[in-house]
């Protein structure tokens, strides 16, 4: 099965596709820049929406849901959210096709023209906030802490399954305070949430920091996001939270009464994921045989394979295994037992460590008789053999080792490719090098981050929340700097 | 509360409208003809979603998702297909905007017009079966089933909050079969589970049968449907299941080679439930003083409203309901204590009445002298006082008793207003008159049943799976008839 792949090493960008494909997560679709995704891509993602769900849950948010159409005019009352998604907007003209008259088959009806073009929606704050001047009078309607599950569009030129798409799924929380303290809180809080949830469920360490002004999310005061490393040594952004001010309120006059009977803008923030984490889930962890799957975000956890010649070999595994598999689903786990006879064990062992199935199992006459059975990893591809008793504890524990030990290994990965440097020679050096993290400081002005850009395609990523003061000299400018700040070429 | 509630015998439609929005479920939004759908309705929604996933799951069906911009050809391929969606269509023509030169504000860029016009998804049967051409060849492959969560839009011209809307959510199935029979088979599984889902879940009874002709979904050949009827005397339809022969598979030219090696063009079915069920719930069941939700979909199912003087009477009420809400909680219950003092206790009833919480605990300090609790059940208004010991066990059977009350009523006023007509003065009395399902007899022709529809506004529902055979004479024109069909005036 690993054939089909190209190796990381040959060529990582096609080790990627090639993965995406044959694993049957997604493709392509006759859509130009909209992906397909499929059974298998989207189990995961259903994984990971159920986390996060109940995560966003768990803190006080509820979802809705508002509309995929935007009015046109929406759009420009706010001055930078307008500047930064004008150019990627699909805009719905039309709502009606007819027979064209010349028989050239189904043609726009030119009478079914809107008055006002609607945007789909690139994201929601403006609609949001036009309901929102709605729901607020009073301090007591606040804070309104809302989610979204939703698809948007953003009309990319160049695109990439999973981590750059035209039409993309996602979460949106939209939420409205009455201080910006308690605002700030917030997007604080949900950007501390997506990176636990990336470090416990995706088994993939992150930076968590602030984005410089020029990368922040257009109609932002400050745009916290979490950054990973991808094999490659490229970073992916993963999620971000927005602290929006009161930006929206004034475009959209959403106003309250406070405890002392003022009048005041409302105060917000936004945060979202999406189906790029598929991305990043993939490009973290996997290998040249194929996906590797944190344990938590596995749709199938254990897969158990017969291994036998004879009909009476296979009835006496079957029973085996179908007591393993019963025992292993009581425990919460998800398994399979693939018996199918149209496919060689061998064929069964590729196609599921291509799959990133965490945990195998195999069953055969010998291991039958010895009461045991053979047990192997997906992601050190370890075997062993066990003893019949005790398996149910034995897996459980050996899918908690799984999730450690691939979190353990992205986190190795990335501390060693975090790299510390003082001279403009070394920066480039590793940064057209073997890529990676650079931790180096900046002059704090958009024009040296702007050079470095063009001379590297480096971007400051974050500046880490956890950054400490120390004073040092802008790696390109010479300029004092008070401390360091995160450099990589991203995805 | 209920004051702000037009009445049923009011003004039905008002009544509806009213309850939709001051329950908090939806309202409509700032575009025309699209709903936003509040928390409290989400809620509901998603309580409708993760059964109906569980159910979907169970019958061997996964989720996947597909392109919401399908190709305006696509459209064209299927004949009948186009025909009946082509003039509700919202279409893309554009994907950038740009500042007007003139200084009015945000234009489309004319530079960014597609080469091919988008339509946004009316339902996917052209953008998957365009993907299924390439994961099917052989039988092996064979069945696919597929179904999708996601949003669609039909410019309708007339909308209603969740009973007609420009855009909706629903999940929609698409299954790819070998042969007739497994497809037909499937279509038949998918209605089944629909009507067993309405009345088991929603606790609304629904009659199931095949569309006629005329009232098919574009592109089938046959139609399934299940129909309720609300308590105004319309009918609605719930959910659909399409047998769609090899239309789809013909159209895009998807062949398979069975097992004799022969190659024959796929068999498919589609079928799907929308945010209309919403409107279904909320219309067959609630009264004048707000919502009555069967407690198996109900967000919040117990609601604990303390009633105090003194804050010492608040903390001992408060100890015992906090120990009524952890032993409800660990029976699986969703539990709310409303220890809001901004609102009186009469309020707090009114409010949870009107959003239809199925059953209410009042704790005063008498109830904790006695070692008792006041229950109130939603549906009947009615309430009684019970004993502190056993309150698990009794508020779990009032549920259970809740949600077969509220369906047998609904079963009630459906079977009494379900008519046998065999003239058509009757006919025509109880059609204009209080409505209802009216069984009668039909000639088999496109041309009564658009008479009938003509003068009486009422259509035929659907031919009723469990119709016995009956001689008789068509309702409307007198010519022979082997079977009874179902009429009504539909939303």
């Amino acid at each position: 099965m690993a054939k089909f792949l190209t190796s990381r090493e040959e060529n990582y960008s096609q080790w990627y596709n090639d993965l995406v494909i044959k694993a049957d997560l997604a493709e392509n679709s006759a859509v130009r820049g909209c992906m397909v995704i499929k059974p298998y891509g989207y189990a995961i993602w259903e994984k990971i929406q159920a986390e996060l769900d109940r995560l966003f849950k768990a803190t006080g948010h509820v979802n809705a849901y508002f509309p995929l159409f935007i009015p046109k005019s929406f759009f420009s009352r706010e001055a930078a959210h307008v500047e930064g998604f004008a150019k990627e907007c699909a805009v719905v003209t039309h709502y009606r096709l007819k027979n064209d008259e010349s028989g050239k088959g189904i043609v726009i009806d030119p009478e079914a023209k809107l008055e006002e073009e609607l945007v789909i929606r690139p994201t929601s704050e403006t609609i949001i906030w036009n309901s929102y001047k709605n729901w607020i009078q009073s301090y007591r309607d606040l804070p309104i802490l809302i989610n979204q599950w939703a698809n948007v569009v953003r009309w990319e030129m160049r695109t990439r399954l999973f981590l750059r798409t035209a039409e993309f799924l996602w979460q949106e929380g939209h939420t409205a305070h009455a201080t910006a303290g308690e605002a700030i809180e917030e997007a604080r809080r949900m950007i501390d949430l997506y990176a636990g949830f990336a470090e416990n469920s995706m088994a993939l360490p992150v930076y968590k920091g602030s984005k410089t002004e020029s990368e922040r999310f257009a109609g932002a005061i400050d745009t916290m996001a979490i950054e990973a490393l991808m094999q490659d040594g490229k970073a992916l952004q993963a999620g971000t939270s927005h602290f929006l001010g009161q930006n929206f309120a004034k475009a959209f006059d959403v106003k309250f009464t406070d405890q002392d009977g003022k009048l005041d803008y409302v105060w917000a923030t936004s945060w979202g994921v999406s189906t790029r984490l598929m991305g990043a889930l993939i490009m973290a962890h996997s290998d040249n045989n194929g996906l590797i799957l944190p344990p938590k975000l596995a749709p199938l956890q254990v897969v158990i394979i017969p291994i036998y010649k004879t009909g009476s070999d296979l009835e006496k595994i079957s029973e085996y295994a179908e007591k393993i598999k019963t025992d292993l689903g009581k425990a919460g786990l998800s398994v399979k037992y693939d018996t199918r006879d149209t496919q060689t064990p061998g064929w069964k062992f590729a196609d599921y460590e291509l799959k990133g199935v965490p945990v195998r199992i195999a069953i055969g006459p010998r291991d039958i008789a010895n009461n045991t059975v053979e047990i192997s990893r997906r992601d050190t591809l370890e075997k062993s053999t066990i003893p019949f008793t005790g398996i149910k504890e034995h897996v459980t524990e050996l899918l908690e080792k799984i999730q450690v030990n691939i979190y353990n290994k992205a986190l190795a990965f990335r501390n060693q490719n975090t790299h510390y440097c003082n001279t403009w020679k070394e920066f480039k050096e590793i940064i057209n090098g073997k890529g990676g993290f650079v931790m180096a400081h900046w002059d704090g002005t958009a024009e040296t981050e702007a050079r470095i850009k063009e001379e590297t395609k480096a971007t400051i990523r974050c500046i880490p929340f956890d950054s400490v003061p120390e004073e040092g000299k802008c790696i390109y400018s010479g300029k004092p700097s008070s401390r360091r700040v995160l450099f990589a070429v991203a995805y």
